[in-house]
């Protein structure tokens, strides 16, 4: 009886594994280099922890499951609300700024479409305890530099920036209610995905005031920052914080790859601040990512009021790109890499090959060696095939001590002695 | 509103995913060194792929969902049938054979208790389509390189080892007829995990002769290969095996290793040869791993008769024993490593710092700097504790184009050129 994967999933075979590998590890040493940490929580979590503040689409899409003691349970769909958990537990001991990077997997029953699967890897980097928009520059930095490790350059992609906290004064001054506000961001963040008219529609539903609604159409329409005149003083403090940001970014040398759109608003109900998204020029794909501040997320979940900012980059979208973009090179991408093969010249040393081949890997090299042996070229074929950079011979000279090293890429060869070889291993 | 984690799942804070990774790394390392390819499926399968072949214990302890289109699916408690149905999948494409690895993460609903919890990780090798118990040696050799890596040593650890085929043979010998073969297994299997008297018990219920249960008793009261005395030839043949696994694994240099176990069953109905385990020497652990051949997985799971062989290693049980053994080193687990720390000595050079850091980090080091700034007294010793290398001063030097760098570790400091330390970053 053959089984099926489950729709939506993928199978990594060695091939597909490696880019895995190397998206996954380029957003490691990213991480890295800005100074974040690594965690991780369970794959599973109380349902209740995602009912709570995650948006709407998320929560219809949760993989929920009850355990034998009842327990309604979810396979995590994103991973902000685990850190806002792991956080408040241990608020106290913690020293701030909490600077904090994960690549979890990550299950939505979304229907699967380019660039969207029920499972998906997302690179996770939050900032806990920082209330300066430099936290903010410092998270969108660290995916930028990341993204343009990989080759993307800022004719490539964008990072489309806004403030909640600058529409939130914006929308009130158009005479929207505080009230309102959650249910506007909701109807804004569609803007771009669903026809003029069914958004119309929905924002006709959030605001019924025509004065009001247009009011807000005409500040969706700004095409930059100084088009934007905020006239309180909460506007006015998020419209210097949003510049400030912009200068942090040009400081930090990614100046080009910010732009200012008054579009972005996240469809996540817990932010609070900035807020952007990261596209292809293009637009063709869908965000490569998305963050923003929140900072009511950790005192929702029972903690204390601290402030917090992060993003979240999927693979789906971000290795259409790359592939896209000519930037997922083989060579880059090997299944494995093998220091040595080794191989016999004729039968009497098959033992001594396998003898030869554990010590070799026990002196900490990649090595392998042909389970069918056959005859010399055979066997030599394999060692090309496997990728392996040096053959090590074993022959006649072997009964005298010898044995021959080839560099499989120049076929450059020479004969050492089987003790000089051994030691060779141990020297670096 | 404060939500736990659930019970028997981890968090893995910064300094827990550092011993995380420290495992998860060595076992990749080993793998590669012993030429596997890594792979990896989806964290949920249908759940009658668990029901056809997993041990009935493995399928109590299912975490089952139904999705939104009605379908029952399990997330994985093991990995064998995720990698037997992928390998079906390409079986006719793939070369043989196939040496394969992979790092799943599995669940299972287990009574949470020392060394078991129902969140875990786990090491996989397997090799498809090598008959030769070769393959098997290459297995065991891979996963004691790996713990012989971490600095146990054949006085800390044993290979305890068997055969299924050999056990076949002598039971059948014995009187045992074929069907009654599956529940002696399960049963032998329970020995050292029951009381005597349960053990008898459940052994009266699958052998009813009293002879054939005296026979088979005194069988599984051996200590040594040589006093079992198989007639049929297959039972020769399985000896035979077991003696040429014996003597690979000591062409290979682990002999001291391994040691014969008649009562290594191993719980897995689909194990068909050699099967074994590995304990701490004091066996007050579960077993840190088990593997062994399963002849028919692949053909049971609709695909073509092809032998495999594999072994699973759970991280929990391996980190009591490193951590008991003293072989967690926190030299091993840095949460994080910096190469550079930037401060600055007077308040109108921050933005410098800034700009500097991103540069830093953009020619690739792993670079941090304070958010709270301070005194340089106060920044300094935030560089201390950061554990980076070396800490870069930006003071009155930095207006004349300089500044200085500081080892933190010798406290030896130099002017360097501003242009000179940036033109440095990029020589590696």
């Amino acid at each position: 009886m053959k089984i099926p994967a489950v729709k939506g999933t993928r199978d990594f075979y060695p091939p597909q594994m490696a880019v895995r590998n190397f998206i996954v590890e380029g957003w490691k040493a990213a991480s890295r280099r800005s100074g974040f940490e690594e965690y991780d929580g369970p794959i599973f979590e109380y349902l209740s922890m995602y009912q709570m503040k995650s948006g709407e689409e998320i929560v219809e899409q949760l993989f929920s499951l009850t355990d034998r003691g009842g327990r309604q349970l979810a396979i995590r769909p994103e991973m902000t609300p685990t850190l806002a958990r792991m956080v408040n537990q241990q608020i106290h001991t913690l020293p701030r700024p909490i600077k904090w990077f994960s690549v979890p997997r990550l299950c939505r029953a979304e229907r699967p479409q380019k660039g969207r699967l029920r499972e998906f890897f997302q690179w996770n980097l939050d900032i806990v305890g920082a209330e300066d928009v430099l936290a903010d520059a410092e998270v969108i930095f660290c995916a930028v530099d990341y993204l343009r490790s990989t080759g993307l350059t800022a004719q490539d992609i964008v990072v489309r920036l806004s403030s909640r906290r600058l529409l939130a004064a914006l929308l009130k001054e158009a005479g929207a209610s505080e009230e309102q506000l959650a249910a506007i961001y909701g109807v804004l963040d569609k803007k771009a995905k669903v026809p003029a008219e069914a958004f119309e529609a929905m924002l006709q539903g959030a605001v019924p005031s025509d004065q009001t609604r247009g009011r807000i159409l005409q500040i969706m329409n700004s095409q930059s920052l100084d088009e934007l005149e905020p006239k309180t003083s909460e506007g006015k403090d998020a419209m210097e914080e949003l510049r400030r940001l912009f200068s942090l970014l040009n400081l930090m040398g990614i100046g080009d790859y910010a732009q200012f759109d008054i579009g972005v608003v996240r469809g996540l109900a817990y932010y609070t601040g900035v807020v952007y998204e990261i596209y292809d020029r293009g637009a063709l794909l869908r965000a490569i990512c998305g963050g923003g501040r929140y900072d009511n997320l950790l005192k929702d979940f029972g903690g204390p009021a601290v402030s917090a900012t992060g993003m979240g980059m999927g693979d789906c979208v971000l290795e259409i790109l790359l592939r896209e973009k000519g930037l997922l090179k083989d060579e880059n991408l090997p299944t494995r890499r093998l220091d040595y093969y080794v191989v016999f010249a004729a039968e009497q040393w098959a033992s001594e090959v396998v003898r030869l081949a554990a010590q070799i890997r026990l002196a900490g090299w990649a090595c392998d060696f042909s389970y069918k042996g056959g005859n010399l070229g055979k066997q030599l074929k394999q060692a090309d095939q496997s990728g392996a950079e040096r053959a090590v011979i074993l022959g006649e000279e072997f009964n005298a001590g010898k044995l021959i090293v080839k560099e499989m890429k120049s076929g450059r060869q020479e004969e050492v002695s089987t003790d000089e070889f051994l030691a060779s291993l141990k020297r670096v």
